[in-house]
């Protein structure tokens, strides 16, 4: 029995989200159903980060078992041959027989785009949230370094998440701007349930001037998912890389 | 009753082309639906050209006649608020009576997108045709030179074309790469059946030194498509603007 490690990139626009639904199309049962079709019998995959319906990845990494015959650098060209042209795998190996691409992760990367103009909206629609409004951007950038560090994150979780620890360590904490779109760029340790979406709708809300970049501060401390901002649509983050030390 | 102008944005990725069908997903069918839905009946609708599956624009020109009440501005925003998310409208105006998106047109631009890199192809895909080969660049450029003038397209023109005259002026014919990108650029008073993905395939042709840059001239005096490369996929191909001298 082998341990495949895999990368993958896929545009989730079609998709329920990563996890496997009943009635629903999501990514993970696309992929075991693509395993199943090359060796004749159903495995369970395990994923790095679980992203949400209409969240995209460019670096996703899942692991599965299997003692197929297939070499283990083949896989990736046996599973391309089969998947859907939305969800590639960018390499396959093998690795040790207990990784485990979530409990493993030493850091994730995210990356969440803002499109600022009206035309081009009908392309960058799925991949992008199209906002618009006047921003303050030096606003935004001064909150972000308050979201550096080893905090508790609970204002920026999804209320009704089962996680009893809500710290985290955000390592980077990068917006930019390169007309027409602002990039967010995170690191961190670990992300709870809508982070980086609840982080993006709260810096919204400082560019906006609702709330002054030096409160981000007291939002962390309130630990009150009701002090942030709102939620930001799932279109414009990626999973954009999973680091494991090696 | 007046005439209504309106220059469109569309992604034409789950369409099956511009022209109304039956039992297939058409851009002017949906348009259709969705003036209807606003004044209760059916109107027709004239586009300045008709892009095939898969194709995009950027600045589609159309025309309708109506008599409703609603203001000739307003149109723009009435038909955003019906109209699915991958079809926009950029603009509406009042156009004269006689105005015809097609006959009136004296110049077209098209552009076609290669992406060349194999990241990143999940996103890209529908958006550009997506090609890894080593392409001589410098050939290709010059292949577009030929290319350039008053001349007899009809190598460049899909076998089974209504069309009598194959005459048409290409003002403009410019390959430039910006990575991981190559852009077609080219503009002329017409385009026949086809015509710029045939060229982009027989520029290709060139990029791969199977056809000599030199040898665009034969090929355009052959009129002969079987002289021309092959037909580039629809993908990479944008309806980028109309010019109507005004």
């Amino acid at each position: 029995m082998k341990r495949i490690k895999a990368v993958l990139e896929y545009d989730g626009s079609c998709y329920h989200g990563f996890q496997i639904q009943k009635n629903a199309l999501s990514i993970q049962g696309t992929i075991e159903s693509s395993i199943e079709k090359l060796i004749g019998h159903r495995v369970p995959i395990i994923a790095a980060g679980r992203t949400d319906a209409g969240v995209h990845a460019l670096g996703q990494v899942i692991a599965f078992d299997t003692d197929s015959s297939i070499p283990v650098d083949k896989w990736q060209f046996a599973l391309n041959s089969i998947l859907p042209a939305d969800i590639r795998v960018i390499s396959s190996c093998e690795a040790e027989s207990d990784f485990h691409p979530r409990f493993q992760a030493l850091d994730k990367k995210y990356i969440y785009y803002i499109y600022r103009q009206q035309r081009g909206k009908v392309f960058y629609g799925p991949y992008a949230y199209c906002n618009l409004e006047n921003l303050d951007i030096q606003a935004m950038q001064q909150a972000c370094k308050q979201l550096l560090g080893r905090q508790n994150y609970k204002s920026f979780c999804a209320s009704g998440s089962s996680v009893k620890n809500f710290e985290r360590h955000i390592k980077e904490c990068q917006l930019s701007q390169k007309d027409p779109f602002i990039k967010l760029e995170i690191l961190a340790d670990g992300f709870l349930y809508n982070m980086v979406r609840i982080i993006v709708g709260t810096l919204l809300e400082v560019g906006r001037s609702s709330i002054k970049p030096e409160y981000i501060k007291e939002i962390i401390q309130a630990q009150d998912r009701n002090q942030a901002g709102p939620t930001a649509p799932p279109q414009g983050l990626y999973l954009h890389s999973v680091n494991y030390g090696m």
